[in-house]
């Protein structure tokens, strides 16, 4: 990673950008290259892409690095692992393999991100399994961490311990907070709740407060994600997954809902139009663009997924995340992390469910 | 069951309240008798509780059963259920099993109630675990029913059949739709996702679809229940209980945000005037009071249980469902829709989590 250090040296944060992945590919990662060069002035991108597709652009702090295939969204992992070997996501994660990128961002299909990334980047010394990691708003104005958000659809007590060293690492870099609070997102607070899993991932968790390595407050619930009880939340990730999209369900039959009412007749257009700097905060506040960029958490190089159908405020704001990430030495604080609880992962032993991904 | 059917005979719908149970007892489910009484001529209350909390309520439709205990909130199951047994929750569901009530109704501990109602009235043939079902609104202005919710935390495939079979009963007694639509909550719409037994629930869902027991759609996504893709949405009761509770956190911070931008100044607060029928229109909608009352479904007697915070609405709201599925014959419905799918439920072997509780 010597080209990485070098960089940083000169401070210059490079980011490799798969532009062909999403519902919309070029149309989308394009414009939002354009808007983040211009906001940082100290970045530079690596354009990943075919040649053809990305011929339209110049910007003196990008570079095209041409791939000749492109992995679809419907793509099975295995193809896209195997049969895709010149994708756009594969070549923008070999730039970080290589060190000629800091971090990676794509919005492409998430098992074949995960998949490429972690059979070309390995995992973390101590990490079975990477996950990927999310910010919601809260209502204490700030926003709660939840992972595994569909990394991991069966989760071991030891992963979800993973998991919490992970995204206290996350959290103590992007809050510069050293101990965040991390909660166990499970049916009830009480400590003999849940499956067996959980109620194990819990004795671990609580022995990871003992030792210092984990500022853990116990269970959460669901409403917790939302109210601001913890600053990271621990799930598996067919639950990230079904909590984070049944969020995104609601929040657009809400905003459905209030346009409907708005526009029913004149006075309620009237009452819109006076409403208008109230909504449009809430519109903000709801917006999921703000919140878009998982970090996929646990290899041994920094990428970024984006939402599929992001838009170009969405994407960019995953570049954002990179760029943060990247520059605040993110690897590295969770590496040393995950060093400092190496001794704790080391002593939850491995389980039949451990198995690595094919790679 | 002599009793429920001659009552049924004279019109009337008998329900057996637990008056003590909830965070409120008395001071909520009192009042929301009462009003209950007013609107349903055709109903009688067994009020069930100890005596002197219930000595102020006098109504001709209503009589009070005694019970000396009270099953708190944070209590064991075990201790509800082997040490308590004069308490109101279970005096309340003996009313059913004697058949002196056709649906008993409490807002108490739900697994104590869930504990309690299979002791006492045990599932229906073919059912191994009874599951909890609830409505959510959806976009489509009508409602999603979810199940299970909590009662299940570890599911096979085949539990999540029956709970499909039972949710299928529900919906088809309430809406009065004889297939309603069922999908499988899943972390994509393709049958590959999920976890193994996901998947397999998946293959015995489409099976019971080709045999007609189901109309059955395929898998769903967390966004799918407020969307209203499906009427029915299967999952176990870890999901559900994480979908449901993640969603009341964003509703409260949605609630929450929305009055602290409308105080801000004098034109915000102008602005919420103006807005107010709107405003108004969207609690409504999102008031979850208004979807209180689940279902304990695969249990040979009705039970419905009230969220533990439920006020007096609320309260009565629950009170409402269950004399709706009382006077619609749901347990009959469901009994003979498991008849139904009787050869299909047995041909799904079951499995070594398919233990039933201590009783």
């Amino acid at each position: 990673m010597a080209g990485v250090a070098v960089l940083h040296g000169a401070c210059m944060i490079v980011l490799a950008v798969d532009c062909m992945g999403g519902d919309h590919g070029v149309k989308v990662t394009l414009p939002a290259c354009q808007r983040f060069l211009e906001r940082y002035p100290d970045a530079r991108l690596l354009l990943v892409g075919q040649a053809e597709a990305l011929a339209g652009f110049a910007h003196e702090r990008a570079r095209v690095v041409p791939a000749t295939e492109v992995v679809a969204m419907d793509d099975a992992v295995e193809v896209a692992l195997r049969k895709k070997k010149d994708s756009s996501m594969r070549v923008a994660i070999q730039q970080v393999k290589d060190g000629a990128a800091q971090a990676a961002v794509s919005a492409g299909n998430t098992g074949a991100l995960m998949a490429i990334a972690r059979y070309l980047l390995k995992t973390l010394e101590g990490i079975e399994r990477p996950a990927i990691a999310t910010q919601l708003p809260n209502a204490k104005g700030a926003a709660t961490t939840v992972l595994d958000l569909g990394a991991n659809v069966d989760c071991t007590a030891e992963h979800l311990l993973q998991f919490a060293v992970m995204g206290s690492a996350l959290v103590s870099v992007l809050k510069n907070d050293g101990q965040p609070t991390v909660g166990l997102l499970n049916i009830g607070e009480e400590a003999i709740k849940g499956s067996d899993e959980i109620k194990r991932a819990g004795e671990l968790l609580r022995a990871a407060a003992g030792s210092g390595d984990l500022n853990f407050i116990g269970n959460v619930e669901g409403n917790d994600i939302f109210k601001g009880a913890a600053d990271i939340v621990v799930c598996d990730g067919f639950v990230g997954n079904v909590a984070l999209k049944t969020s995104e369900g609601l929040a657009s039959m809400i905003v459905g809902f209030l346009k409907e009412e708005f526009s029913r007749g004149i006075f309620t257009k009237f009452a819109a139009i006076v409403a208008y700097p109230v909504l449009k905060a809430l519109q903000r506040r709801m917006d999921h663009r703000r919140y878009n960029g998982a970090a996929l958490l646990g290899l041994r190089g920094l990428v970024f997924k984006s939402h599929g159908s992001a838009d170009a405020v969405a994407f960019e704001q995953a570049l954002r995340r990179a760029y943060d990430a990247a520059s605040n030495q993110l690897l590295d604080r969770v590496r040393e992390r995950i060093a400092h609880a190496a001794p704790l992962l080391a002593d939850s032993a491995p389980t039949p469910l451990a198995q690595p991904l094919p790679a």
